[in-house]
């Protein structure tokens, strides 16, 4: 255990490193990092216990940077603690892991990326989750600014943390009063600050934020209190440099060489000191239980909702392996996830109508080992888009599920169809989007997406529809699957979901016809094999009808017109463009033009 | 004035509509309309002053109902107020305006889209400001749901609303204590809530939900309490019907014909009585100031920020017509929105860093009358994904700004590079979306903006660009400009924002190798007119190279890809295709392949 004097000296020597590095990177947030030195030093040098040679050590306690604009201290203190030896003098700079805000990417040391508001407190939620399932002792610290306090995630995970009696989650405020552009909502008024956190069963200590043995003791308490605990740390944006301290005017802005030179005269010239960082204890945890992976039987012709085959075949997984969980957003009788809660409760974890806490969730949860499956209805998704896209800034490893997909989900409206999700979920770098149209299909895409790295998304339609493929058929990533194919072929029709079915039931009526077509199903979204897809076009007509139940933009059709652009194949698009208006199912596919009708139609246009 | 009886009989009569609307449509959410039946007969029918016969008069009372589903009792309410003639047989029916949630598009007197919960606080703050700044005395009610509480966005709203004094806003929280799955995550601790809901600074009333004296007096206490008030309405859920009162597994689900018939039984069977709804006073306001908008004095070839223009160009605005409001996510001095406020504070609408409340205002704003500009990081609007979404249901008609767009930002990261933006605001059904280059073509396109119906889009950017343009030059939405042109363009090169600059540079670079080429600025990325452009690269190469600072998919290089499916003409796309690092700006463009070398070695590739 360091003594308070070499805690405060080491905040001392952080906020002299972080001085520098800011300089020499001619930008970033010292100001915003001076206020937390002492949180940081008494974090990572008296409290925390990690392994400081092993940052994938199960039992480190963990540290989310929430404020991640506060990075340069957090690379400091990585550095002063021998976890990482990188330069500091590189910071921000093109090869350097020391990014303007942290990346896991590029640091071990860093599980999530962050550097956009809010997300820390829901990640910890995840992680100390994890703790818990895997009966290890480790500790998750949040570091949150002020500011932040105003996004309405932070509290979709205020609430829910005490409910999971999360006692090994202890997020830190640092109340610097100031924010981008002058006070923060907040301000001063931290009794209210505090009330409000406690109301929702927190523990909650406000505490001077630059005084070391007073962090000590908060943190203490806190590790004791049982609940999950909110430090408050009153701070002083910009400390120890008087040009800077509790100035307005100085977020997001490094000294230049002369401000620096000042900086460093006033701030203590002290010595690193030598501290041993404590190591967690080792936890022998109980291996996590896997049995065999059961194959639901579905039968040819039978009627079966992609997303009762999703919900089947979660929790065939959560059956086979512990390590799999399921989390949802209050909708788990709709997405059917509840199947998992029904077999293996203590696999499933319930957000609530909080779709932001329920990926930061799935981040955190998958961050420590966990195959997690997050689902609620598509266009809830967008709710999280921000969190989905801060996941695949973290290389994140989890599954997302959008149920009730397009117009066919009928007389529930617009506000219910996701209509977007598909462009949503696949404009993020190296994510993988799966759009599964019968009960087989669903099945095999989620064992396929369950052994899968990265960020992943299963589409899911409301209504059933009919079994096409048996258990013998194989699902790949970036392929896609023949369904019909003749040598008079004059055109492909592409349907994915739902209109997959369409596409078979306008292949019968154009046979009739004497129009020939061969059926492709674009089960995969993204990646997508565009060479193998170009030859069989060619081969079958060199004319493409592609139908989808989503807008025009970012979707599938899209998608192929990129694909295919200099391949010289012509390319009809059915898709929604517009505002749908509530109705039957039938009836809205056909309203929108992604009917059976519709793509007979294109396909007498084309060929 | 109606009785305490009169008002009671209403909400019988509303039950029994809404019994008989849901089983009629076959599906819908009885249990959470009858939870809220006295409720809406008191604010509809002895509460609220408005005009049945005119949803546009502006001194109306305004009720956003932000439980959505609770649709059947919103529609009841109006046809028994006189409000609408349409046939409540008709509920959920593809030609009846009484959609399955509320949607603006088919009813004038729903202002916003509901169905997505936690939107209606953020919204009614919009509304109130604007009754503010308008001198008008009409109150907003907004009636949110308990389980609608898990969502962040709500403490958003709760968090602004008592900084803006906004005692002319009440919200009514139905606490019927069952969710859509079983309890909500407050459950029955209505005290905890109540003190959570203090703690921000609002007033908050725990009444009976059911008793109509007590909700009169609570809406009176609201109203005289000089604060904005949440009035906690204990009620339960599907009340009034033996076997669905209070009882889990009765969400969203319509009773069968034999079900009505004892539901029918079991309810009061009472006549409407009449009742005369008081007209709101109307009042005299001063008619907002406007005068002359100015022009700035651009100079071909200096150095501007489009975001700097941006903050210019809504300043102009701002001053030249009262109408126009800022509303900024605490970032405004780097979105340059700031500079309403420095000339025109009474414009200025901070909504600190709560996104989804931002955009929230904006709707809410919006429907009463303002021309609203809404700015934060393009990368940060992901996070209010769902209220943009929500807005384009609504048929909003305001203009949303994103700046910092592209790893052109340098050395900040991925976390605060829009790189999805574009793809997001182009799967808005009718949304517009503007790029512009330079400072000229900026502020012309927030004129154009300003003056035009719909949700639109302005994308800047965070480095200086050189001025390009003139005052003369025009720009019209779906059109593009032509920079260079040629009789021997071998190829089009395609630019907007920073990567147009990039297109100079590299057409210049081109000639010295005698290769000619034609630029186009594609500074309206939707809608676009496909035909016009056909025809110029036809004429200039038939070749295009797309170079864009976003990720590829959804973005400009898609879009055209599916605009010139089967016009043969060879394009060659280059945009982000991996999570970017942080660095220069200039390092950057040339690392992800999508500055001047990149565009070189593009058009050598396809001439």
């Amino acid at each position: 255990m360091a003594s308070e004097k070499s805690i405060r000296d080491v905040a001392g020597v952080l906020r002299r490193d972080v001085a520098e590095m800011t300089t020499w990177a001619g930008s970033g947030h010292p100001s915003s990092c001076f206020s937390c030195a002492e949180v940081i030093s008494t974090l990572f040098f008296h409290e925390m216990r990690y392994d400081s040679k092993d940052p994938g050590n199960p039992d480190n306690d963990e540290f989310i940077l929430s404020k991640g604009h506060a990075a340069p201290i957090l690379y400091s203190a990585l550095h002063r603690a021998g976890c990482i030896k990188d330069d500091l003098k590189k910071l921000r700079k093109l090869k350097s892991p020391l990014e303007g805000h942290p990346m896991p990417r590029s640091l071990k040391w860093v599980k999530v990326a962050s550097g956009s508001l809010g997300h820390g407190a829901s990640i910890g939620i995840g992680m100390a989750l994890a703790g818990r399932l895997q009966g290890r002792r480790y500790r998750t610290y949040v570091l949150l600014g002020d500011s932040e306090m105003a996004e309405g995630s932070v509290y979709e995970a205020l609430q829910l943390a005490p409910r999971y009696n999360l006692e090994n989650l202890c997020i830190i405020i640092d109340a610097n009063r100031l924010g981008q552009r002058g006070e923060t909502m907040i301000g001063q008024d931290l009794k209210r600050l505090a009330e409000g956190i406690k109301s929702f069963g927190w523990h909650a200590i406000t505490v001077d934020g630059h005084d070391v043995p007073g962090l000590m003791k908060a943190f203490e308490e806190a590790r004791k209190s049982g609940l999950p605990t909110a430090i408050i740390a009153e701070t002083k944006k910009g400390k120890g440099v008087s040009f800077m301290e509790d100035k307005d005017g100085w977020h997001g802005k490094a000294m230049d060489k002369e401000q620096l030179e000042v900086a460093l005269k006033e701030l203590p010239k002290v010595k690193m000191p030598k501290i041993k960082i404590e190591k967690p204890d080792e936890v022998e945890v109980v291996k996590a239980r896997s049995k065999k992976l059961e194959v639901s039987p579905y039968e040819l012709g039978g009627m079966v909702a992609t997303r009762m085959a999703y919900g089947k075949a979660i929790t065939n997984l959560a059956v086979a392996d512990q390590k799999v969980i399921a989390v949802d957003a209050e909708v788990s009788n709709s997405t059917k996830s509840e199947e998992v809660k029904k077999v293996r409760p203590g696999q499933f974890v319930e957000a609530f109508i909080a779709e932001q806490d329920m990926v930061g969730i799935c981040l955190g949860l998958s961050k420590k080992g966990y195959n997690v499956f997050g689902s609620t209805f598509a266009a809830f998704l967008s709710r999280a888009h921000d969190q989905i896209r801060m996941s695949a800034l973290s290389n994140a490893n989890f599954t997302l599920n959008g149920s009730h997909a397009g117009v066919s989900i009928g007389e529930d409206g617009a506000s219910q169809m996701g209509l977007e999700d598909i462009a949503m979920m696949r404009a993020l770098p190296e994510s993988i989007v799966f759009y599964p149209s019968d009960g087989v299909s669903t099945e095999k895409l989620v064992y396929l997406a369950a052994k899968t790295k990265g960020l992943k998304y299963i589409r899911t339609t409301r209504g059933k529809t009919p079994v096409i493929y048996s258990s013998k058929d194989e699902f790949k990533i970036g392929e896609f699957k023949i369904l019909k194919q003749g040598k008079k072929d004059k055109v492909v029709l592409v349907g994915a979901g739902i209109t997959l079915h369409e596409c078979l039931l306008a292949h019968e009526n154009l046979k009739k016809k004497r129009i020939e077509s061969a059926i492709v199903d674009l089960y995969c979204v993204k990646p997508f094999e565009a060479k193998k897809f170009i030859e069989f076009v060619k081969k079958h007509g060199n004319k493409v009808v592609v139908c989808e139940d989503h807008y025009v933009e970012g979707g599938i059709g899209e998608m192929l017109a990129e694909e295919l652009e200099n391949a010289k194949i012509e390319i009809s698009h059915l898709a929604v463009r517009e505002i749908p208006h509530s109705g039957k199912s039938k009836e809205l596919l056909e309203k929108y033009g992604i009917d059976k009708k519709a793509i007979v139609k294109a396909v007498k246009k084309v060929v």
